[in-house]
């Protein structure tokens, strides 16, 4: 299980800084995790992801399913002796990954009957086994299956998803329930479109099922950087203080201060890994693109006040030598630098909070880093 | 310059163990050189180079001078500092990837007028201007343009290749002897197909010009195993014994074992790199393809007397799954085990070679170590 307790509070915002204590660790919030689908995070070794300062990772549930398989992984007594981390582990349950990658998906009050987009073979994903394989993987922290809808989505998509996602909560919560010796901790998911009321409902039904985690969902799919922020502003209040909040599938280093400013302790995304891999980097003065002809017979490192291991030993040039030519380093430093900024800034954020700073951090993290201010 | 002495004699064999003395560090022959082609070992960095048991990496003069360009190397004052590499580097001349890689290559008394693979740019690449550029790259030890052949060659095709050659290597070498403060050292190359007699002419003609070094070229073109030996074993006595000889583009662990026995010192291929990436990874029992369905649920590592990182941290079950979901962590792991066998077999040649065992440990090797045993 986990225990969560909050150190210091912003009184200029809604931010935090916590502690979450996991069978694998203890996490200090807010926090980034960084996403390795496969049971890799793309491109670097567990000892890299660690040095990038990731407390936790997220596996993908849907992935890890299909390909090695369950009974490979019971083989390893689960995801990190396989992958050979050893700290924190966060799965999703599938649920998004069917929605937007499997080849054939139906919907049924029983749960996801779909397609393997990698070999078209048949599978069944129910609320019940979805506890069961994150359970089988080991994960610390376990999602709830639940429903996703495109956007833009009406009203009335949106409320039967959010209600078909919380009789799937209960069926979740009632198979947790029951797991023999349990370490994990099972978080529910609030779901409810674009629409405040439904997020409430939501909100409010979870609530009764008493997860010892929260998240949103849903956010990040398309709509306007307005409304998310909206809908998060909205959301976050409704669930409970002294538990941790997570943001699933966000986002920019804007959107990260942002959140964080109105209470989020917890974030996942792949942009920091794979924007790496399509040569974008992100830095205090802004994002820069290495492919850049600029940079050809730039010897400075990407960023001078980063201290990750590609801004140690390279140069822009090389990164960029690197990335023209597609070899494989490329990818390796560009992921790199990018986790080393994101978990920075969270860093960060955590010291301005213990300072009760925020309010002058975000100010300079505004002022420093242009959204393309870096390669101008 | 080079310094060469000879440490100890096999008097089983022609093997030798010896101490070759550069600007950029001591290298202990035999030795295999990483093939780091455009300014990176594929798929790992320069400490995992090292961290390998690389005492000295191999630069593509063809590759760098298209990309990045002599204009960004001399930004760098050269290779080392571009690619951060601090021990010593051979470049070879580009006359072999002129021949295998160029879109359009003519072959003129003045040199090679070609069209690079990238851009289709024309370039001409001279004896006089082969030395310059990797001087500009800053290697340790520098290669003489040499003039190759497609396999099958005639007599007189190959005649004509190694007179040419050896017109080449004098330039070269005059080139060479005029640079200012001059570091680095410059290898004849012994051409002449598969013919000995012509072998020995161009032995001949090559020693009176005085090389700190010499190389055989031209092998490992799609002959037969036993006339690339038979060559070899002719062609190596040719060499003066007090120099470092090495052979280029060679070869299987196998090809290593022999060739060392017949007096060769030093020894580049693509073969632990390349392989790497196809999923194939060498082992003391012999060659396996991590991608075969039997390692899926193997637990156990590639090589359990390995000592590499990929051997210490994961299993063939997470090799294969890696290699079978395409990550990018494939490639440097399965790079970072061959290379630790190559340079590993190296190292214990030289101890076999130093307590005058060289008969037994070969013995031994053929004895553990099957072509195809690895997979059965």
């Amino acid at each position: 299980m986990i225990q969560f307790q909050i150190d210091n509070r912003s009184t200029e915002s809604r931010a935090r800084a916590g502690r979450l204590t996991t069978p694998h660790g203890v996490i200090e919030t807010p926090i980034f995790m960084p996403v390795g689908t496969a049971g890799t995070v793309k491109a670097v070794t567990p000892e890299e992801v660690r040095d990038c300062g990731a407390q936790i990772i997220l596996g993908n549930t849907y992935h890890l399913y299909l390909r090695p398989g369950m009974d490979v992984i019971r083989l390893f007594s689960g995801l990190h002796r396989f992958m050979n981390w050893n700290g924190p582990i966060l799965t999703d349950s599938g649920g998004f990954q069917i929605f937007s990658l499997a080849k054939i998906s139906k919907t049924t009050e029983t749960g996801f009957d779909f397609q393997s987009h990698i070999d078209g073979s048949r599978h069944l994903i129910t609320p019940e086994n979805a506890v069961d394989i994150q359970t089988t993987l080991g994960a610390d922290i376990i999602m709830c299956l639940d429903a996703c809808i495109p956007y833009p989505a009406d009203e009335n998509q949106a409320k039967e998803a959010l209600e078909l996602t919380t009789r799937w909560a209960g069926r979740c919560k009632t198979a947790w329930d029951v797991i023999p010796n349990r370490q994990n901790a099972l978080f529910g998911i609030v779901q409810g479109g674009m629409f405040p009321h439904l997020r409430q409902e939501s909100a409010e039904e979870l609530l009764s099922l008493d997860f010892p985690g929260y998240a949103l969902g849903g956010l990040s799919v398309g709509e306007p950087k307005d409304l998310m922020m909206e809908i998060a502003d909205q959301s976050l209040p409704l669930l409970p203080d002294e538990r941790p909040k997570y943001i699933m599938g966000v986002g920019t280093p804007e959107d990260l201060v942002e959140l964080v400013a109105l209470g989020a302790d917890m974030f996942d995304c792949v942009m920091p890994t794979r924007n790496a891999r399509n040569g974008q980097l992100f830095t205090g003065s802004g994002t820069i693109n290495i492919t850049n002809a600029k940079y050809r017979e730039d010897t400075g490192p990407v960023d001078p006040e980063c201290t990750c291991a590609a801004c140690r030993n390279y140069s822009r040039a090389y990164l960029h030598h690197l990335y023209r030519s597609r070899e494989l380093l490329a990818y390796r430093l560009n992921t790199l630098h990018n986790l080393h900024y994101y978990l920075d800034l969270m860093q960060s954020m955590r010291k301005a909070i213990s300072a009760d700073v925020f309010a002058r951090f975000k100010a300079t993290f505004y002022a420093t880093r242009t959204p393309s201010g870096g390669d101008e």
